[in-house]
């Protein structure tokens, strides 16, 4: 409502009543500006309503839906269901042009707001986590893997020769694919273990570069969050060999802006060394759907360069989730889901501890690792893979989801590479593994409700195996081996309905 | 609810109104039912409570709305922000998995389903609309341009020793860098004037395959959907060249499935040559939010190869928009806005022909196109540039989007690349012009406003330009000249208000 | 946003886009504007977005969304659910204050002037429907019956005296619970028999005034709306015979505002002689959800007094529905309705006319009926009283809604008062019938759906009485109800097939 | 989803992950079952997404969303605006029947389940509160004044002769009002003082019984909860009272369910005497917008005649708006609010008493009152009037809402009766007061910045009077009078920054 409406409304309401509401509008309106102005997360919480009075004054800006519109291209912004229309608040425009994804689009001046402001306020909340003298960012609705291929096809251009990407090993599939499918030739250097972790192996990294010819290699594409017992590269020195042999850079920071140990070893490479790039997702870090990722710099002309890599428009459904997420945490809110992080992970660590020691297992030693851990699972891997595979799904069916086991041995082979011991990193890991991971939102119940299932599940497990061998004198045992071999019958048809009632 | 539930509500409601309200669920669940069993798009729209219904059941298949869930993992699908669970109906586990765009996702069955039953209804309005042989599609969460780079990613690894792509010439930046983007170099095939048409030079083709060698190619990529005066490829030779030299041959086809000739283009091609994909924009052709586009083919295996290049998980909001579109609109409901388009195309053909005759001017003759017109704007260019540039602005204050002028003798260099006559598809096409296309959705006051507008610009350029040079004499047109003129100063504060009154 | 967040979002966007954005929100502004300024519906539909811009606004200007309240009081606007804040557009405080519903709220300036609008507008479109001189109105978030029965309890206070309430019968519940609820006695006019119309015995009226005493009586309380065969009141003469005798004069005026003809016997009651209030529902001429009405009159100061009856603060639920609902139609859609409204009425008149004579009934001839209409069922009833209930039963599982069938005979004691042929209007109406009404949003297809089943049902019906007098030779017959009383068998289960393909 | 669409989606998605979703939705199903049957407040809150499932399920139930409805009846539950049918969850067709607003709908299902539910639910929740042997209760969309209205209306019936409401005065005008407008003759009993509060006059009621004649007097009107320094009436004894003269009593509870004293006090007047029904607020104890209460009592025949009172159907929003809150809380969550109040008052009370000694003022001694407090403001006082309003305008600028200053010797006419000292619940209370309360909902934050801005309030004030009548060598303390008057100004222009920062 403008000037006239208030007086307007005077008419119908008592003054000093509509002069209070429109004082009240001064508040929502004022952190609109300072957002604006400054371009960063706000310290506190932004209510829904300011979120949604904030969207919507960008949506009337955008040309589709301006009241007398009268639209002859071939792309206007139409949308045929309302339904649509709504759930993206009216901003139908996307974000970027044909020939940049940061560009400014003329008929979307609401979209193309929320797009800068979405890599402000993002590129602000990334040195809060750490990197704190990254200098630009940009949200792309493309996942982690895809966005490293867009940087390594972005920097094909600077390094026409090269052929090589040297890429110290992690086994998962999509940061090995965004190698190939940017066509390139991932040179494996295969972990060192020091104690149980899994470490970079500096060496082997520099003397293949020397073997290779620095022209040769596109870049290091290198690692921070990852499963234990491999831990977050050795960043500081692959940034100084990078910067010794003018070799590019691009770290894939997967979930790592949750963790400032990685955020630090990020700043630490930059600082000492050569990082070009770093990549992380949305959804991992900033609890936001599936979708997006945030590519990331200590030098705007070579980010700008990645953005105009990008061919034509793109959604800004992703931009949009993070920004009225990080709206609606504020910069505290977000903090405080770090720190809590960082607490649940010592308590799932001393959890797990316990745990393994009560089944005769152990946590392995990764300090290096601030998100993910691994348990050993020796006992049951005695017993020849199936019983492993067997308690991942059971773990299924109880409703634990992202605990992952690791048996030894598996090979498998990805766009034609062969991989000893895949999924562990390592073409011989000692020894089978369980791992759990303290995640960005996780809470306290998680991890008492993983403890006690896991639990239940691994005594499942060793019960199973004993059954038969065991002697009629054990009775009391066996009485109550059956009662939980029927619990099993039946949780395999239902969750338990003890668990329900803890859950809800 | 149910048959417990229902038997509770009978005891609390009469069992005969229970019933009948069963009976009622029933209905939704019959469409839900069928739309799982066919995989088409339901003949007749659904309603807006059924597809609600539909995606809450979709919903709470995903483990993240798991009532007992623990979350261990990297990746939980946790929201921040219940705003933005709302607008995602809660599935929020994206669609695919690292290995593969279009995989099942264990942890979310749901999401799974609506991304396969996406790409199956979507395939079944591609054939619809005229890829009567079509076998599959997969919808992607990237422009077409990514899309194209995509595709061209994909090839790589069948063509190793290509380095170019033959690309008839088309002044669209995002579809020549998606050939840079992938690392190819565009080998720019000029188009040859026919009466007032721009159409593909066969000649040129060929004899360029033959220079560079066919193994040397990766892929002919050509377009249907276009801006007038340029007409959509020859694709029908061009996919019998293809055919010929055993040369992939990838479509941009933009914005042609709401086009039946367009369409046809591509069945013909299929038929009697070689297409390995068409790619196309999914706001423009099923009027959804920017950000998406449908990969589709003739041959399942290259489009899973494509499939499994994209590194990573990627945003299920393309297809949810889709999808929710789809089902509201129904096939009848997708056919009667095709019906509509087609109607519009003709109505802006006449009253376009008849405004460029009054201000003698004239709509060039370009049969070939069914979407795009172009009205030549001889007596303004023979002004000098700036008048045509101003013709631009001032439509675009008077809230015309979409229209777009085109001068002559505009250059411009992309990624390296000097195209002379750059936005005319030509290097030195005969006339200036302005384009206006009749797109899906468009309405008969689209038009009316368009007319109406440019018909007052043309007359405010003109005026302008002759204001100087008035005799005393001619008093009454002065008159009117300033009367228009200040109307124009008043304008360019305010839209204006008789506009208004039309379009609200 | 304000002028400083312009400013701002300019250093981030190109100005000139920022001004055309800004522009387009004026227009949105200027809608709101003359809404508050002018109080009237507007003429032509508001977009959604402007709707939903306009309620935040008001939201905002509401104490409980204050960004920096505090609140020690016992009322303080705080919602637990977040799914409930939303779905009331965060406008908590309702409407009115303890003393009067119609007052003005110092913590909610904004809801206030919800509450105001919706009052003008309604009285606004009051007018448009034919009441043209009517003064003022309120909504209540009460259905027809209960703000009757607000009605009478005013009027007790004016009229200390009086016990009876003079009531030209119509068989409805709740009209007659009003009267009683209010504690009078109503006094019951029989209505006289004119062809086949029931219409008000204007002498019995006058006797009844002169026996009881003018002084004695609370008012006459009449009917428009109302089924078939029963009219609407002569409100004209009733009107003149109130003011003869100075008895004030209430119109249940329960769903004619869709009807240019109750509204217009209202504005000729009131020119010629007394009403005093009519009160019609918003549901049934509104298309909202049930539960509001409107109270309206010729004379703001016993408005006023009606307002101050009711003790308390109400739901502001029914008033923001039609606020809505009125700006998303406008004056033009609303006229629109009505319009259809009375073609349908035409057109369901000759429908149920012709399949009348091909089932050997009739339609009554009720020509002062504007919205309902009666056909008889002599033939059904001759088989004595449960073919009758059997057909209603039937049209119900066959999803038929609103038709309702009227046996003979039927005996009923409501609040201790025993009516002769209960439902009928009438102690002996001559023929049992069926009724069914074109009502505001009516559509064809229900029209023809109607008809469609209702002839199945009929024939059904009369197979089943023939049946057993069938003879052997008449064997093609015997098929077919076979065929039909397997069909009937199988509709009690499920709803037909081939009904669904019609309807979906 | 059914079986067979469970089984299509086995077909594209594995049937193990099928098999979770379908076990995951079991769960949602079970809660919704376990409400159906038990008609219980589920222990534990519900997700919103189980709510809206539940809600979806209803929804489908009623015929206006039946697929294949065809509606010729004159309410159809057709809405015009879809905004509108959303906010509603598609439930149009409101509550009850024309003759009894508990009835069940035959068109609606769905709608009658919410209805007998609500009732169930609320009802489950009164006992938990503290009416533990209450039979039955049930939600009406109207105002406490309203719904005592209606319960004096129903016992017109029973007691034809009665002309009085006895009513124990609390100055507060819906309650006066609902006697007026039921047509009763308020017999007002002043209260006694006893300390500083004000205190049911037993003696007076019973000696007014005897001289007006109980069965001239309709029913004893008792309230729970007040503004201090009135206290509760003593329910007990009035319960006795009633009994022993057989009249009824009806308590207003208004906002009481929130305090285990005002329920217990009820239980026990039930117990040991007679309670015929007590009306409480929805929106004051449940935390749902202003419009509904619930009428409760101990036994349910009587409780059926005031439901049959209420003519005509009615809104079912303040039922939905209570379900989905109760739902959202579970009896755990609603319990945590009912003990955060409690510790919130203990916590306002200290404080209040801290502020009021620093400021020469003490809290009044109310010990029995559990929700509201009171302040002297004798100084204040002392300069006249003027003084104690203009701090109730100082605290509504500030955004204070709730605190209610009440100065002496007020006195006001409430239809035609005239009540000294109003507001204060007596014709002379020793001394002016500011009340404040801590009502469900309120936060720590609340009583913090109540307490500061109070304390700002009450020194500007004092400042002020004494400004004139300082001395020069008071210098230090003019300096400070001079800033405070000046950011006294700067406030009446804007809210302060200061308390904006610690609010947001």
């Amino acid at each position: 409502m403008n000037g006239d409406s208030f007086s307007a409304g005077e008419q119908i309401v008592s003054p000093a009543y509509i002069r209070q509401g429109r004082e009240a509008r001064r508040s929502h309106e004022q952190l609109i500006r300072l957002l604006l102005e400054k371009g960063k997360c706000p310290q506190e919480p932004w209510d829904e309503s300011t979120i949604e009075l904030f969207l919507q004054e960008l949506a009337v800006m955008d040309s589709n839906n301006f009241l007398g519109n009268c639209g002859v291209g071939e792309r206007e912004g139409r949308v045929a269901s309302s339904m649509v229309a709504r759930r993206h608040y009216r901003l139908i425009h996307g974000i970027g042009r044909s020939g940049d994804i940061a560009a400014v689009q003329p008929k979307a001046a609401g979209s193309s707001l929320l797009n800068k402001l979405t890599n402000s306020v993002v590129l602000n909340v990334l040195k809060i986590a750490g990197a704190r003298t990254a200098t630009g960012c940009f949200v792309v609705p493309m996942a982690t893997g895809m966005s490293l291929t867009l940087c390594f096809l972005t920097l094909r251009h600077k390094r026409p020769k090269a052929k090589y990407i040297i890429w110290p090993r992690i086994d998962q599939k999509s940061c090995f694919k965004s190698m190939i499918t940017a066509g390139y030739e991932p040179v494996v250097i295969e972990n060192v273990l020091e104690g149980d972790e899994l470490r970079t192996d500096l060496n082997s990294v520099e003397s293949k570069i020397q073997e290779l010819g620095a022209e040769n290699i596109l870049c290091v594409h290198s690692t921070t969050s990852c499963f234990a017992p491999r831990v977050p590269d050795r960043l500081e020195e692959l940034a100084e060999i990078c910067a010794k042999y003018d070799i590019p850079h691009i770290v894939n920071n997967a979930y790592g802006v949750q963790s400032s140990k990685c955020m630090h070893l990020i700043q630490q490479g930059a600082r000492k060394g050569r990082i070009d790039a770093f990549v992380q997702s949305l959804d991992k870090n900033f609890m936001v759907p599936v979708g997006g990722a945030v590519i990331a710099g200590f030098s705007n002309s070579f980010l700008e360069e990645i953005s105009k890599m990008y061919p034509g428009r793109a959604s800004a459904s992703p931009s949009l989730d993070v920004l009225i997420t990080l709206l609606s945490l504020g910069a505290s809110g977000y903090k405080n889901l770090l720190t809590e992080r960082k607490e649940m992970f010592t308590y799932l660590s001393s959890e797990l501890k316990a745990l393994a020691e009560k089944h005769n297992e152990r946590l392995l030693e990764t300090v290096h690792n601030p998100i993910s851990l691994a348990m050993s699972l020796k006992n049951l891997n005695d017993e020849g893979g199936t019983a492993i595979t067997q308690l991942g799904s059971m773990l299924f069916t109880r409703q634990v989801s992202g605990a992952r086991v690791v048996p030894l041995g598996t090979s498998q082979t990805v766009n034609g590479y062969a991989f000893k011991g895949f999924m562990s990193h390592s073409n011989n890991y000692p020894c089978a593994y369980l791992n759990a991971a303290s995640a960005i939102g996780i809470k306290k119940q998680d991890v008492d409700m993983f403890i006690k299932r896991l639990d239940k599940c691994l005594r499942l497990c060793r019960k199973e195996k004993h059954l038969g061998a065991q002697t009629a004198g054990d009775l009391q045992a066996t009485k109550e081996d059956v009662r939980e071999l029927a619990q099993q019958l039946s949780e395999s048809l239902q969750v338990k309905a003890e668990d329900q009632q803890l859950l809800t």
